[in-house]
């Protein structure tokens, strides 16, 4: 699969775009006319490596290479994507494409981040117009998974269909407008707030502080998870939708908007924001406000994705996409097996700045599961109703663990039979230096009747050998410990 | 102070500040001529005891006493605070008000949950108008700490002031409206995203799941955090939010969006919006996705508390006026402490459909934490340079634990001296199934020069306390248990 995409016009939004493309492991190739861009998408890109991978347990694909070209010919030749970001102008745009057009390959799909145009409008006039389609994202676009995805009649549904495979492989979350409208869907909604906003701040009903305190304090908690309609339903209670709507209907007539007319945006009126919006937030700068809005957003999405929910889950479905090392089985058994490594990732670190304790536990689980499948415990065999539990562990700590250091795990069978497995794991870090060891006594078990029993034995036969194998080994000082036990001289 | 409110109305909104008021120390008296009242508001309790609790690090204070009174004279006996929340009809407002005045204690505040109407709308005709403000909650009370407090010219300074004493003194943020309009500020906002999320379904563009969507995963989850201004002035870059106006102002004036008109609720624009609802959540009644709700509330706010930051800030400042430092030494301390409450999540479960073997540890993990806090081993000690390492854990698996289940654990301190303690936890489920414990060992680090030292005093003695408490508590069995080793008989 051809995995390059082209970014024209960089700035926040474009930068956004390369920054998701390059971490889900796509080559990146930039047209930008600004002196500036490289340096700007640079600054974007330091965010984005700072925060998306704090999203997901395992690591992400290697970066994919990026590069800087100065003719849209250049940028566009060979890839399967475009990312058209420039300003917002439907001229601009046109000769943009017509460019683009000219060099890129036939089957690309050009997707635009227009917060406006309808993608008629966009197609009008053009060679192929099929290849184009709004495909608009929101800020910042490394973290929010929401892409609009708007066609229009001319696009072949096969197009549409692939512009969703390959955003959702870069996990985001394409949402296919139906029907071309001015400004799509969410950005109807948010025109509609900041008319509102506006005329509150010129009335001096509120300030900007005050209106954000309005959102993020109350119905913005209830909207990161939840949305507009599925809110009301629970506010409805057990008497359905309809009652609610029923209920609430009427106030739709009441005049608490002044949504029709937009205040004149006068000298004063730009002041008084702009000086208000200092007062709330002059103290930090906007590098610091959106490495703020990052760790929260990080935050924000874990959180929800612990709960398997809202835009969690669309996390937690692009992870398994994402992760798949397994033990090579052919490899010798004689020594102690090397079953596993991970990296430590930025969401495994505590507040005393080291990995947390229960992460440790996290990889000699991996660890122990990879032997498991070496020996044919695997998933098949699980869902046939026969599993190991862990049932008792001793972990000690040696050393420090530090963000970002590569971790390898060495396995040692101390003994086993029909039913159990004695294991001795260690964790070491950079390569040697040892950083915790775990012993843990494995139990077989019908998982259907809950209850011990001896494993298939096939399973029996693979782990002897390697029983037999390790016989031979030095049994580690600290098998055997218990908790407080005081170090042999 | 008097710590006794008033609950005029209950349903959803009176319930939820029922369970605001009652889970804060306060005692409620209740008067709903509802023959359900009770069964309604005590089903936003249960959901209440079940998601607040788990937005703090310590107890909350014991719960207040609920009583239910079958005349407002006797509800607003000796209270000093009364909100009132029945429907939105001014007619009603007024005579409730009247009959509340009568005999309500002369200093006692009257908060209105209105919607809609303004404050001199309320008082208008009244013998004593300057009791009367709106304050106005968002769903659900118990968690969403914003309340609208709109005043008018006729309530006093110190009245108002008072008012937010009260409000913030169970954990919400009341924000002083200083002109009142129609539907204060934040249903404006509401109000409108309403309206046009109505024109969006009769037209076709969007279904509600789609519209929900198109909230949840973009801009929701900035709002859960930033609001409009702060969001934007990000946006706007390093230009400004002067800057950012001048590009986003003109937009303005396209049409966007429809919001002059309503659209008219007919039974087939009615059916359609309940048929598509019920299609997005059908699958769920309404308390599990008050559950959802809620459990995915207490994950934003955590993650925001975590960072101290928005709603979280909020959070952490509440939770410094709640709880003491030290425990109680003649009580608390006396038994093993319970110090840690989770849910058991789903991802945390396992391809077993068991909860994965590494939460064992992160829970046993917050236990500890819980406990460091408790003897004054906070964020500020280790930001000091002074922690507590775990260096060695033994844990033993005893029964399973299921998706959703309440986790709850016990901690003695089997010993400790200046520099280790010497734990066992015990996580039990549902109550009262022991399904794990863990033995542990901390040891107390100089962080910056990486080795072990004594404790600051006054930690030391916080132990020594503990410690000395637990002395005559019966030792765990499995204590000093080496992995594998036989269970006596």
């Amino acid at each position: 699969m051809n995995t390059t995409a082209a970014i024209i016009g960089g700035g926040v939004i474009g930068g956004g775009w390369a920054a998701r493309f390059l971490l889900n492991g796509w080559n990146v190739q930039v047209f930008d006319p600004d002196p500036e861009a490289e340096r700007k998408i640079g600054e974007v890109l330091d965010n984005a490596r700072r925060a998306m991978p704090r999203l997901y347990d395992g690591s992400l694909p290697a970066e994919g290479a990026l590069s800087f070209h100065s003719t849209i010919a250049d940028a566009v030749a060979d890839v399967a994507w475009i990312q058209e970001s420039v300003p917002e102008r439907l001229d601009l745009k046109h000769s943009t494409y017509r460019e683009i057009l000219a060099d890129a390959p036939l089957d690309a799909l050009i997707g635009s981040s227009t917060s406006g145009f309808k993608p008629s409008e966009l197609q009008d006039g053009l060679d192929r117009p099929a290849s184009i389609m709004v495909a608009h994202p929101f800020n910042p676009v490394y973290l929010l998974p929401l892409v609009e995805l708007v066609p229009f009649a001319r696009n072949a549904d096969t197009g549409i269909e692939r512009a969703k495979d390959i955003l959702r492989s870069i996990g985001m979350a394409p949402l296919h407008v139906r029907k071309e409208i001015d400004a799509h869907i969410a950005d109807r909604f948010l025109e509609a707030v900041w008319r509102e906003a506006l005329w509150l701040i010129r009335d001096d009903v509120a300030t900007t502080q005050e209106i954000d305190d309005a959102i993020r304090y109350g119905f913005g908690l209830r909207w990161a998870q939840m949305g507009l309609f599925e809110t009301c339903r629970v506010a409805g209670g057990e008497d359905g939708m309809k009652h609610f709507i029923a209920q609430f209907g009427p106030c739709l007539q009441w005049p608490w908007t002044r949504l029709t007319d937009v205040p004149e945006l006068t000298d004063e009126l730009v002041d008084k924001i702009a000086d208000q919006s200092d007062a709330q937030s002059g103290a930090l700068s906007i590098r610091e406000l959106e490495r703020l809005r990052d760790d929260n957003l990080v935050g924000l999405l874990r959180a929800l994705k612990d709960r398997d929910s809202a835009a969690g889950a669309l996390l937690n479905a692009h992870e398994k996409q994402l992760i798949a090392p397994l033990p090579d089985p052919d490899q010798k058994i004689s020594a102690p097996l090397r079953l596993w490594e991970a990296t430590v990732l930025p969401a495994w670190i505590d507040y005393n700045g080291h990995m947390t304790e229960y992460r440790y536990l996290h990889v000699f689980g991996d660890t122990t599961d990879a032997l498991l499948r070496l020996i044919g415990a695997d998933r098949e065999y699980v869902a046939g109703g026969h599993s190991y539990y862990n049932v008792e562990s001793h972990i000690m700590h040696l050393d420090e663990a530090k963000l970002g250091e590569r971790l390898m795990t060495t396995t040692q069978v101390l003994s086993s039979d029909e039913k159990r497995i004695h294991l001795f794991h260690t964790i070491y870090a950079s390569g040697d230096r040892a950083v915790a060891t775990a012993e843990q006594m494995l139990l077989h078990v019908n998982s259907k009747k809950s209850r011990a029993c001896p494993a298939l034995p096939q399973v029996q036969s693979a782990i002897e050998a390697i029983t037999a194998a390790h016989a031979g080994l030095l049994r580690p000082q600290s098998a055997g410990r218990y908790t407080g036990q005081r170090r042999s001289a």
